[in-house]
């Protein structure tokens, strides 16, 4: 199993985020070749001890981290990271792994 | 769904950090009352167009975020919180969300 995550800074206008985010850029992301399962967070993401630099995070799976670059490198991925200018100017951090389960 | 997300920055010395994350860290961290399934990254963890701060991602479900915080607020949770100066020195953000699959 592969997972990219997603991590969005705080935004300045998290209305505009939100609309975007889930009328433009999740039909968009949905569209990424491979992608298995496509999670995210609901409310506020809290950081403990602290004041989160996160609004949302998005976490998509793939059945490898290979699936997964070929999905980000689809036409379809290049149009989701495209996206990525039209509501993250705040910043977003894309972290690729492989997991497993312990 | 509720999920807590480590993110290890990078330890000064890899293998030591591995050595403890194995031997003692999680098997601490398995006690957690609530705790469903619990993923850490294995390799690599990469930051797309950078330099990934982050050594090692570890994602720990729960039922709910009352679960989650009842979970870390036990002896097993406030142990295995405690376990991190042990071998986390360079630091881990410990951020908390509920989460839904779009």
């Amino acid at each position: 199993m592969a997972k990219l995550v997603v991590l969005y800074k705080n935004p300045a206008d998290r209305a505009a985020f939100d609309a975007h985010y889930e009328s433009t850029h999740v039909p968009l992301a949905k569209k990424i070749p491979g992608l298995q399962k496509y999670e995210i967070s609901t409310g506020p993401v809290k950081l403990l001890g602290g004041e989160s630099p996160y609004y949302l995070i998005a976490v998509l799976h793939f059945a490898s981290s290979e699936a997964l670059m070929q999905g980000l490198n689809a036409p379809e991925g290049k149009a989701a990271a495209g996206d990525l200018r039209n509501f993250a100017q705040a910043g977003a951090e894309l972290l690729v792994m492989d997991s497993k389960e312990v």
